[in-house]
C-alpha cells in the first residue's frame, strides 16, 4: 500500500480519459495444430491497427508462476497490491450475487457498503438428540435451488431486527448469503458453523469488544430463522461461516481523484468495481449494450473499466474458435469504443485462460496500451509471443493504472 | 521467504516430473574473432531441438549487477530468496568437503543435519611469551596440504568429547573444518581467533543460554588439540571461527511435497541441494553416468537436479573452445535424458562464466524452459542473445521452481 499511497500524492486531475478493456482469460496458448493462439488466430483489423501504434506487453498479476483468481487479478488490474489485500471469499460471493432482497422484496441495485458485515449461509437440519438440539445435516439435505430460493425470500420477508437492514442473497441448493448493514457493525466475530453433525450449531462471539452487536445481530438472525423455519422437516436453520466486513480499501477516487465507471454484464465484476469506487453503469447484457453504455457515460467520467466475460467462459469450455470469434465480433465494437476520444487505451485482461487447458493460468497477460505520441512499437497484431517483445515490456499488472495516468499527464513529477 | 510461503500453500501433488539441467557458468561473452559466445558456436542439434520448441529466456540470480556465488546462485535457483537467507560461509565449506573424517576413519555419505554445528579452522602457533600462552602465528607457517591433512588424521584419531560426534574436513594448507554434532548443540558462539598475533586464543563464549553446551564443546575440542599436537613445532593448536549451525531452511519437500533427486559430481553442489532437502543420487564421476543416475531413479523422485560443473571450470581457465565442446559433448546426454519423458525440463545455469573474463559474472542467464503445449517462441538455438528476446522473458531466477511447478500442474490456483 505504500506506493499506492505515495502514487496518490502525485496524482493531479484533468479532463483527459482512461479505457481499460479487459477481456477477461485474454491469453492463450498455441493450439497443436496451427501452432497458434486464439489471438494469433483472430482477425481483427482494428485491433490491430491499434496496436500498430500502440506500445505492447505482458503484465502479471500475482508474480510468476501463480494462477490468478478473479478477486487477485481484478486487484492488480486497478493498481493494488493483491499481496496485501484480500477479498474475502464471502465478500466476493455476495460481490457476485445478482439477485438481493430486503424485507422480502427484490433491491434493483445493492453494492456493499463501509460498515456492512457479509457471510455466507448454508441451510441445515437442526433436530432435538438426547434432550439437546444439534445439528444432523449441514447441508439440510441439499435442497434444489427454487426450494432453498423460496424459503430465502420467506425468511426475507419476516425478519426484523432493530436497527439492521438484513440483506439476502439467495444461492444454489443449500448456500446463500446475508448482508446486515447498521450503525456499529464490525465484522470480526467467530462462524456458528460445528463443522460436524451431532454438535450444537455454535453460537456467535465478539473477537473484540467492537463487535459485540454483530455478533448480537448474528445470534438474533439464526434464532429468527430457527423460529420463522421451525416447520420445515429439512432447512429449519442456518449456518453461517465466513463472516467480515467489507475491506477497508481505500478507492480509486480517494486516491487519484478520478471518476471512475464500470461496464460489466456480470454481477462478480460490477461488485469488485465498486467495492474500488467505480459507478457501476447501466445494466448491459451484450458487448454492443456494454459500448452503448459507455458512449452514454463518456463525459461524466475518468477512467472507465469495460469487461468482456465471454473470452473466459468459453476457454473453460475449450472452445478455441468460439474465443477467436469472441475477439473477431469485438473488433468494430473496440473501434466505436475507441472513436470516442480517450486519451489513454489499454486492451489487456485479469489472467490467461488458455483453452487448450480449459482452467486459468499463470502466463503473462498479453497487453497493449495507446496513447497519442506513445513510443509504438514494431508489433502490428495483437498475440502472446509478438506482446514478449513489445516496449511497454514485461511489467507488474498493478503498474497498468499508474502508467495510464502518467500517459494522460494525470501524474505529477515526484521530487525536485 | 513470504512468497515462498505463499506458494507452499498452493502446492499439489501429482506424478509429473521435473528436470531442471545446470550447466555451471552457462553464460559467455562474445568471442573476440568470431563476435559469438561459447554457447552461440556450439554444435548441440539435439539442444537446439529442443529449445525450438520451447520458452527461452534469462535469469538474474541476485538482480542487475550483482555476480553471485555459488550459494546465492544455486538458492535462487531451488527458488529461495537468497537475499533473505544466507548459507555461512563456513557451512559452504562443510557442504563442499569431499573427504571427511570420523574418529580416524573416512566417512562415505556425509550430511549436514539440523542441529549440527559447523566452524572453519586454521592451524596455529602457540607458544608461552612472558608466562602466557599467546598466538604467535595464525597459521602456523601455512604447512602443505599433505601435512596439514596428516595432522587432521591424528587429531580425528584422538580427539573424543563425551556425547559429541567430531566430524573433521582436512582442507588446503593452514585450513580444515569441523562439524560437531550431539544433543543440545547451538551454534550462536564466539570465535576463538583473536585476530591478531601476540594475543591469547579467545575462549568459546555462548551467546545465548542454550549455546552454553555448544561453547563447552568448541572449548574441550581446542583443549584435546593442544595436547594431541603439543609436541608438534608448528601447527600446535587450532582456531576457530565462523561456528554456525546448519541455517534453518524449509526444504522443498516441506514446502512443495515434492521429491527432490540431486545429480552432481562435485561435494559442494551435492551439499546444497542435500541442505534444501534433495536426496543426494549415485556417486557419478562423469556426465555420462549422471544421466545413468538419473534413469536409475527416475520413478522415484518428481524434481531432479542435474549439474555439469565443467563448464565453469574451464571458463575459470580461459578455455573458450574447451566451454564450446563440454556443451556439444552433453548435446546426446541431455537428449537421452529428456527422452525419459519428463514433463517439465529447464536447461539453465547458477550464474555466467564468460571464459573471456575468467570469472563468474553478472549477467543475465540464458534459459531454457519446455513442457507440452508451452507458448514456444521462434528461438530455434540456445544462446545469450537469442534468449533475450524469448518469451519467458527476463526472469529472476528463483521463479524457475515455481513456474515448472505450474507448468508440471503442481500448483493450485491463487484466490477466489
Amino acid at each position: 500500500m505504500k506506493r499506492l499511497e505515495m502514487l496518490s500524492t502525485l496524482a493531479h486531475k484533468n479532463d483527459k480519459k482512461i479505457l481499460l478493456w479487459v477481456f477477461d482469460g485474454i491469453g492463450g496458448l498455441p493450439h497443436p495444430e496451427t501452432g497458434k493462439t486464439e489471438l494469433e488466430t483472430a482477425v481483427t483489423p482494428h485491433i490491430d491497427a491499434f496496436v500498430a501504434r500502440s506500445m505492447t506487453g505482458r503484465t502479471l498479476a500475482f508474480g510468476q508462476g501463480v494462477t490468478p483468481g478473479s478477486g487477485p487479478g481484478h486487484l492488480a488490474l486497478f493498481g493494488y497490491p493483491n499481496d496485501q489485500i484480500v477479498i474475502g471469499r464471502g465478500v466476493l460471493e455476495v460481490l457476485g450475487s445478482s439477485e438481493v432482497l430486503l424485507g422480502g422484496e427484490r433491491v434493483s441495485r445493492f453494492s456493499l457498503s463501509k460498515g456492512d458485515v457479509a457471510a455466507r449461509c448454508n441451510f441445515a437440519t437442526r433436530q432435538v438428540v438426547g434432550g439437546q438440539a444439534v445439528i444432523t445435516d449441514r447441508r439440510a439435505g441439499k435442497p434444489a435451488t427454487a426450494v432453498s430460493t423460496a424459503l430465502v425470500q420467506r425468511i426475507s420477508a419476516e425478519v426484523s431486527i432493530e436497527g439492521v437492514e438484513v440483506f439476502l442473497l439467495p444461492g444454489k441448493e443449500h448456500r446463500f448469503s446475508v448482508v446486515f448493514r447498521g450503525e456499529g457493525l464490525v465484522g470480526e466475530v467467530t462462524e456458528t458453523d460445528p463443522q460436524v453433525t451431532g454438535a450444537a450449531a455454535l453460537r456467535c462471539e465478539p473477537c473484540t469488544p467492537a463487535a459485540a452487536r454483530a455478533a448480537e445481530v448474528v445470534n438474533a438472525f439464526v434464532d429468527q430463522i430457527n423460529t420463522i423455519l421451525a416447520d420445515e422437516p429439512a432447512a429449519n436453520t442456518a449456518l453461517l461461516r465466513g463472516i467480515a466486513g467489507r475491506p477497508d480499501i481505500p478507492t480509486l477516487p480517494e486516491l487519484f481523484g478520478l471518476r471512475c465507471g464500470a461496464i460489466a454484464a456480470y454481477p462478480m465484476y460490477r461488485g469488485i468495481a465498486s467495492l474500488l469506487g467505480f459507478d457501476v453503469l447501466g445494466d448491459p447484457k451484450t458487448w454492443a449494450e456494454e459500448v452503448e453504455v459507455l458512449k452514454a457515460n463518456y463525459d461524466s467520467y475518468d477512467l472507465f473499466y469495460l469487461h468482456i466475460k465471454e473470452t473466459d467462459s468459453v476457454s473453460h469450455l475449450g472452445h478455441f474458435d468460439e474465443k477467436v470469434k469472441i475477439f473477431e465480433q469485438c473488433d468494430a465494437l473496440f473501434q466505436a469504443a475507441i472513436e470516442l476520444g480517450f486519451e489513454v487505451v489499454i486492451i489487456t485482461g485479469d489472467h490467461c485462460t488458455p483453452s487448450t487447458l480449459m482452467e486459468h493460468s499463470w502466463h503473462p497477460i498479453p497487453t497493449v496500451m495507446g496513447h497519442p505520441g506513445c513510443l509504438f512499437d514494431d508489433v502490428g497484431k495483437l498475440g502472446e509471443r509478438a506482446c514478449a517483445r513489445g516496449t511497454l515490456g514485461d511489467i507488474e499488472a498493478r503498474d497498468l493504472v499508474p502508467l495510464a495516468m502518467a500517459a494522460s499527464g494525470k501524474f505529477l513529477k515526484y521530487g525536485a
